[in-house]
């Protein structure tokens, strides 16, 4: 059960990774707030004048940062260990606003909190150790085996009757096609990261993989795949409350990618049951934590700072709440820490 | 991590234990319904009724077997597997009420549910084996090694300044005082019920444990612990709102008993930092479950059935809430499927 180095580190990238994530959003929205109180322009009446706030850019820097040790981490350790982990951001955001921005954290929030991280230490305690990869052409060898090629195809099918059939039809009045579409796809994202990940970290360590036009393959799906990731992510966002959103987001990329994991790179085999009724309750936990997260940021809403501006033109949308109400809620919408929360599981 | 087979009756009977339990509330709540509905007499006014209603003996005796399987179950496997499921008898009045009582059990209710299994299923994966006790002798020089002397001699001490000193001053005021003696008490009650009924299985099993004082004992700890936290759980109860009793309560009385366990018979002894993390994991997922529940509850205090009757005249009293208003409520309060598990752990 002990963590093998190789595991350690991912683990550490990950923790990194959520750590600079989260404090990224709060970093921004100071830096939102005060170039509103300077300029009295509202980005989300049109301003720009946030990008001549430095604390905007240290913010944008600081989340580019999460995001590449992100990137890492998948090179280093299973995403069945960092996938979950990704919960931690929304925590360090919670906390981070909590004492920095002042806003209030209910108490469930910290029960919230609690339960993500003692989920987090469960997984962690029960992740398989990665396997030791010398060539990107073993990682092909994985990504080509049956049942992986019969994931990628249901995958494929799923998304294409999503988008064409039923995205025309009910994407705007039913939250899951747009979040299934991009859940699907993000686990294939995160199956082509680790893939391309593996092969730059075995570059680096001298065995060029780039001679390989299997790497270069990798590549094309990590682009593919993340851009379509992120413009249905974007949709969802736009058509839908973040609240509703994120959960279901989170619930549904993470499942998918470890169903991805365990199919593409065996994860549980070797893995006693124990194990891995161990891994899978601390997954439920996490998620719960989650929900639990997000539910009681709901309750708070009417009380939570209304002055922060957008950081993206993109979700300055009016939006259609659940209750039939047509509400402004792109000022809140577009810096809480659940919707930048749900913007960062954009890239993985 | 496989359960061995002491392991796995105790953890049957437990479960088993926490069913009737669950369910006996339940039934009792419709045995009072139904004699209330015929009679027209409440037992909150002074009616008596109940007790023609057969339903509500059914219930009575659903409670007793529970617990008797409980008292079984220490004797089958470790506390500190045995006490946190304990809390899945909460779970089984939830859901009966829902069913049977029609009562509508919040969203966040259903979570609390869901993370109290979870919680239980590591807990149980990773709980220790049950060490083979061979004669009541064996349990007596573990209750007297000096670490076991030390925690009990601390208990007592706590216990004296709580009744002695805090009683009378803050006893009313601070709802710790109470719930601390009892849960005090309540973990050498735990210790002493597993004496004894280690030593009863031993006997049942042939080799007579009643020729040795020990037993006679450990039966004299289990009436006065029991009868101590029976009544102090009475005083916290009458003075307190049962939702914040509850979970204070059920969080003191399983860390105070774990520990207990922990030190007098060496759980932990033999497992790793993996197996020991995950485990205290586990009860931090089920305490929050279980506050989420609790918290869950009061949200629908509102809407509850407020035609029961209460169960035990001892708590017919006005109760002063957390808002500052003198509510009559007794019923909810006595009929509730909290004030009852809170009850039940009376014994245990």
């Amino acid at each position: 059960m002990a963590l093998s180095k190789q595991n350690l580190r991912g683990l550490v990238l990950a923790l990194v990774s959520s750590a600079f994530i989260g404090a990224s959003f709060i970093i921004k929205k100071q830096g939102l707030r005060r170039s509103a109180a300077i300029s009295g322009v509202r980005a989300g009446v049109g301003g720009y004048s946030y990008l001549l706030e430095p604390l905007w850019w240290v913010g944008m820097i600081t989340m580019i940062v999460g995001e590449i040790a992100n990137f890492v981490a998948y090179a280093f350790a299973p995403a069945v260990l960092v996938t979950p982990l990704g919960a931690l951001s929304i925590i360090v955001s919670a906390v981070l606003a909590h004492i920095i921005l002042k806003e209030k954290l209910h108490a469930m929030g910290v029960l919230g909190c609690i339960m993500c991280i003692a989920g987090s230490i469960i997984i962690v305690i029960h992740a398989p150790k990665e396997r030791p990869i010398k060539s990107v052409l073993e990682i092909w060898s994985m990504a080509t085996q049956p049942a992986f090629l019969v994931y990628v195809g249901s995958v494929i099918v799923l998304v294409f009757i999503l988008v064409f059939h039923f995205s025309p039809r009910c994407g705007h009045t039913n939250v899951l096609v747009y979040t299934g579409i991009c859940s699907l796809m993000g686990s294939l994202s995160v199956m082509s990261v680790k893939a391309l990940g593996t092969s730059l970290k075995l570059t680096f360590e001298g065995k060029n993989q780039l001679i390989y036009p299997e790497t270069w393959f990798f590549m094309l799906v990590v682009v593919f795949c993340v851009i379509m990731q992120m413009d249905y992510l974007n949709k969802a966002l736009d058509t839908f409350n973040t609240v509703v959103v994120s959960p279901i987001y989170y619930v549904m990329f993470t499942t998918l990618t470890i169903l991805a994991s365990v199919i593409m790179f065996k994860d549980w085999d070797g893995q006693s049951g124990g194990t891995i009724v161990s891994e899978i309750c601390g997954f439920i936990v996490v998620v719960s934590g989650t929900i639990l997260l997000h539910a009681t940021k709901d309750f708070e809403r009417s009380s939570s700072f209304r002055g922060s501006q957008p950081s993206s033109p993109t979700l300055s949308a009016r939006l259609f709440n659940g209750n039939g109400d047509l509400l402004n809620k792109e000022e809140e919408e577009n810096m809480s820490p659940d919707s930048m929360c749900a913007r960062r599981q954009e890239l993985y």
